[in-house]
């Protein structure tokens, strides 16, 4: 069992805020697990490293021997986009909650223990308490200080529409605390007014009110935008070993300690080791191959990690790849095809030229000979790009 | 069966607003019976004069062949104040609304037909809707637009606080609009903005949008704050007919036209020859029992109208009570006996004097003798005071 001094070093490794610190020791102090709730969106149940980083915390808190519930918000997943001005948005049937929900756990227990992971829905109770009952929990709210909420205020100000029920979801978020008695919610940055209505929904029915623990949005693999998929700069925890492993290569030395302290299990002192390894001339890129390693391992197995680390020694270090290359971000306009990026990257000196070499096969992203000379690249997306033997750059599309 | 003309002057009589008009006279030229809507509150059964102002324009509704629902808001009621501030508010079970809508039945019928009457109740649908209807009902409506309210607005600007179920009741309302498909719904002009919702919501629901018809609210007996219990310038209709008649009596001669044409139930063209014979030297005082005797009846029967006549002027005129006499409007501060009173109103010297002449049995109110030497008057009571045979005044406390 660790000592309280040990469990809120842990605790604290990449969190963003804790309100309250003093509450939480309060907490830890009296020796029983805590009950740890975090809530996920039952409509997108397709994960990415982003969504890890709490899923990690998570991970901490069983480690650490506290009881973690892994909370489905199907209630307003089954009630749909109500506005009904986003019709791709669907109302889930149970069905569809119930196989997004099997889809979540394949994903989670890479990270959770299956044992010791809670899985609720909302749905439970928020079926039971019915209209009267939610009726009965906007009244422990104010309009007021739900404007306050900056995007809210932003909104009102700029008179852009707020539907009512938008002001309800928090309360019922913050009422699933009530509902688990939660002692810590863990959210996004982006989450923590609703987790504070949930602490002060707890008051009003007599609870003590959960510790909010807020975790940073992750940076995607171009170190600026966070993780997502719209943007293309994600690993997804379904990706192949081999993607998973060209894409943290890929990433800048800052942002990989960034990963380091979000993604990695090694404990801070063995990653201030390895950072004061790079800092007396290790090459940064073997820390970075450890880090590929070591989630690939957790996202597939240990077989996968070396196989994808032998295939892009295969394909880059043998071909000579340099340590050292151009590095460039371009502006991505609309059919921003790779004739227009090679000769953008100064790989080549006109797109004719460019179109010749991808004919010659003399054209490769990360090491993969290319033959599609209409390719267009995403958004966000990082590549090393060659053309040739000895012409390299690194480019992000933004 | 009345012309539309005929309709339309029926229903206009006495309204504050029509929204729309031109939706009203579509719906009439359809020549079928329009379902017409009023909402009550399950918690306040006991009516006064200023609550028929409603019931009668449902009446005269009915009396053009159109259907009334008379319905029973029992949904909000037995939730209770969620605000748990107001603690004499305490919900009300199922046998607290059956109980009252018991009372309120005996109390309509005296105006309503009984055999044409709908008795509906909201919980009906709104516990069907459970939760997630209710939400879906929020996203109906958006919060600027629920601020637009007048009342909301001002508490907004001055920082009182707003509870968000406050912006759901007008939202159920309006759906109990959908739910029933009402043609017409009508209510108090502090009510305006509530009905208001219910056209839109039924809109939104793809039904015609309801007619919103605005009763004002009926002054009380001092003819300038508006008839209440609390402010005590009201006629029950449980009143006893003595009380009705010496009340009814009481009351200016420009309220007694605007009771006239919103108590009622003579024709407006009566009523108008009515006013011309006083303009030509008929006594208001018979206009007044005229309408005392219409009141009575109503709610008692024809005899007990005459009997409480008789009892009026055995009381008054045959005591020679003066058809001129002073009136005083006196405010009241905490306290205010009939001694103050009557030194105020200059019926007396002073307050030995006044106590003097109780004793004596020479002090009358509304004709009846006063013994109670204590008697405390109420704010907004309006009576005729009586000192000796020649002494009156007829005071308003405010």
């Amino acid at each position: 069992m660790a000592s309280i001094a040990e469990s809120m070093e842990l605790i604290k490794r990449g969190a963003d805020e804790i309100l309250l610190e003093e509450s939480l020791l309060k907490k830890l102090e009296r020796g029983k697990p805590l009950k740890i709730k975090a809530g996920f969106d039952p409509t997108a149940p397709d994960l990415h490293l982003g969504h890890t980083v709490l899923i990690n915390k998570l991970r901490q808190f069983q480690d650490l021997g506290h009881e973690v519930t892994f909370l489905i918000g199907d209630f307003t997943g089954m009630i749909g986009d109500p506005t009904g001005k986003n019709v791709t948005r669907k109302p889930l049937t149970r069905e569809d909650v119930l196989k997004n929900a099997e889809t979540y756990q394949e994903q989670i227990f890479k990270i959770l223990d299956r044992e010791k992971t809670i899985i609720r829905f909302n749905s439970e109770w928020m079926e039971e308490i019915g209209a009267a009952g939610l009726i009965q929990l906007a009244a422990k709210h104010t309009v007021a200080r739900m404007l306050e909420r900056d995007d809210f205020n932003k909104r009102y100000k700029n008179g852009q529409p707020i539907a009512i029920h938008e002001f309800l979801y928090p309360l019922v978020q913050g009422y699933d605390s009530v509902a688990l008695q939660s002692d810590v919610e863990l959210g996004g940055t982006d989450q923590k007014f609703n987790l504070l209505v949930g602490r002060q929904l707890q008051e009003v029915y007599g609870q003590e009110p959960q510790v909010v623990l807020t975790m940073p949005i992750l940076e995607g693999l171009d170190g600026v935008q966070k993780m997502s998929k719209s943007l293309g700069n994600y690993i997804g925890i379904a990706d192949q070993p081999d993607d998973m492993f060209g894409k943290i290569m890929s990433i800048s030395d800052e942002l990989m300690w960034r990963y380091y302290e979000l993604l990695s299990f090694k404990s801070m002192s063995d990653i201030n080791a390895l950072r004061r390894q790079v800092e007396e001339g290790m090459n940064p890129r073997d820390a970075k191959v450890l880090l590929a390693e070591e989630l690939i391992e957790r996202f597939h197995d240990k077989a996968a990690a070396i196989k994808s680390h032998e295939n892009f020694v295969a394909r880059f270090q043998k071909g000579a790849m340099p340590d050292e290359m151009p590095e460039f971000a371009l502006e991505a306009g609309e059919g921003f095809s790779i004739a227009n990026l090679l000769k953008e990257a100064g790989l080549v000196s006109s797109t004719s030229e460019a179109l010749r070499m991808i004919k010659q096969g003399a054209v490769k992203i990360d090491g993969e000979k290319i033959e599609d000379r209409n390719l267009v690249l995403s958004k966000g997306s990082v590549h090393i790009y060659q053309v040739g033997k000895r012409r390299f750059a690194k480019v992000t599309l933004t």
